[in-house]
């Protein structure tokens, strides 16, 4: 697929979304839409994923006149499969700048990929148009029907469960549970992702997005795809969410922690955070009371340990303020600790597998 | 209004949105449906609820001939406005054995209120006969539309906020949040409850049922009724759900702690519970490990105490031998506890006000 992420004021840090799926995805991305950034370059602001020209609107991919006439529709739509939201505002809602986006998109016949909790495919403008052109809006976050409440039995597969959490969101949980995947089978184990957001089912093509079911069965959701997967492979990679301090997302946290009854866990912080993001009254707690917190919540479901730490050191510039930063963090939880993207999740595969 | 209340095969300790409503409801119970207990009647189960005579099934109450011939329907209405679903099976799945009664009761022309995840009024046959007679189905684990994510600021407001949390599912935290509010209220304070599942919502006529909305939301949910409520009363008494130990409810449990952000805790339990009710396999923390928990849990959202315990001991026939496990849980979370049944609220309610 050749796809177009739309981040508008968001690229690169605020794109969380649209930067998982640059670094992860094999489809190739055939521009970034950024109207703050226009006429730059996705390597300009990030080197280690895949590289794309930034654009202002949908307008300047497929509205051009290709000179082919009638067959420009046709070209178009060879032109570019996709539009993808790459990014989303806290609570999930669709920001009115981007209609004139999707409307184009639609209209050049792309699909819609997006992971809002606002549905594309319920707004009216947009459902009128994928039926008149003949292409399709996919919410990744609308969770599949047949859901229920967890058993309490994920420990009962074969594979052992390794699941990232953090001490916050937006601190590389996905990132980490994708680099040590990827390690893991570059190692000669048979690894798999367990996708419980929307930037992991984007990349993956599959997953239950935990953080859109009714909240009776979170922990279920993710316990059904364990056990889907879980006699399949040795080893599963749990993409965490939310943080168990989180004002706003913890039930979520809590119900992923209970519901894969995980082996392992690997810690996830972004170096020199302080605060929650986007709830910057309240204090992250010390990181050493993480470990404590985390397994302790665990323990009565089923009992596991902080084997690791992952930690963003992006905002560092050198490679030595990186590994003074990874040594005392990885004095605080007491485990070795790597930065996957910088350093590579090798560092502590053996720790974790 | 007059109701019958459905509770087949599980009254009365198993029905516990039945039972909760009987002790709380300003409706008349005409009857309850219990094929299995079908001519004795509710007082020679349960003494201190309002009584009503058990009937085998809906066919019992509206379908014998009243003699009014083609008034018939028109009495029938008056007769009873409304058939309740009084029990809620793990999951809140439909039991089809309780078809015939919906049936009855629809065709009879009485609304139908349920709290089960299943909605009946997706179901097509219900939908064609609530419309073909004029009556009302009445969902109430639907979530009202608008909901989003906590803010994390459900402690602006100026009443101070009690929260119910349990060692358990169905160990009385509607019980008890009940009978606190009700004792505030006659001890001359202003006391309201705050609804946060499908049985406090049927008795107080509005609420969010937490365990239903977006994972994301649940934390929102709940702080959303605060902030509608917490300037108009001096005290709110959240109805808790689940506990932070359920391998499945956990983290509905743990929204409703971080997104009320109460001011007190009042841990509730059932007198010689061991297990997990319906996850045997999960044995419950000892009990002065609770308080520990949840206290550490809200902790990094909104510091708050366990100030008092209420202790579900209805199994236990001696007052003398109440009062020994009472002690016995007083001592285990240091501090006063009662049965609010048993011996009422207001043994505990200087603590918790």
């Amino acid at each position: 697929m050749r796809i177009a992420i739309l981040a508008h004021e968001k690229f690169p840090h605020r794109a969380k979304t649209g930067l998982g799926v640059l670094r992860y995805t094999d489809d190739e991305v055939v521009a970034v839409l950024d109207r703050d950034n226009a006429g730059r370059r996705v390597a300009e602001f990030v080197p280690d994923v895949q590289d794309a020209p930034i654009v202002e609107s949908m307008a300047d991919i497929v509205g051009r006149d290709h000179g082919r006439g009638q067959n420009q529709d046709q070209y178009r739509n060879r032109d570019i499969d996709a539009l993808l939201i790459g990014i989303s505002p806290i609570g999930g809602a669709f920001d009115e700048s981007w209609r004139a986006d999707v409307r184009t998109a639609l209209e050049a016949g792309c699909d819609v990929i997006s992971g809002l909790h606002y549905f594309l495919g319920e707004d009216e403008e947009f459902a009128a148009l994928a039926d008149e052109h003949g292409c399709e809006i996919r919410d990744v976050r609308e969770p599949p029907a047949g859901l229920s409440v967890s058993e309490g039995i994920a420990d009962e597969v074969s594979a052992e469960v390794v699941l990232t959490v953090g001490t916050d969101c937006s601190v590389g949980k996905l990132t980490t549970t994708m680099e040590l995947a990827r390690a893991a089978g570059e190692a000669g184990h048979d690894a798999a992702v367990i996708p419980t957001g929307q930037t992991g089912i984007m990349i993956e093509g599959w997953g239950n997005p935990i953080d859109r079911v009714v909240s009776d069965f979170t922990a279920g959701a993710v316990e059904e795809m364990i056990l889907e997967k879980g006699d399949e492979h040795d080893y599963l990679f749990v993409e965490g969410q939310g943080s168990i301090v989180h004002p706003a997302y913890s039930g979520v946290t809590a119900g992923i922690l209970h519901g894969s009854m995980p082996d392992r866990l690997v810690l996830c912080h972004a170096a020199g955070t302080e605060v929650i993001h986007g709830y910057e009254s309240f204090d992250l707690p010390p990181i050493e009371a993480y470990v404590e917190r985390y397994e302790s919540f665990a323990q009565p479901v089923h009992e596991t340990e902080v084997v690791a730490g992952a930690l963003n050191t992006a905002h560092l510039e050198s490679d030595a303020d990186a590994r003074a930063a990874l040594d005392e963090f990885a004095t605080a939880i007491d485990a070795p600790a790597t930065d996957v993207v910088r350093f590579g999740a090798d560092e502590i595969l053996d720790t974790v597998i």
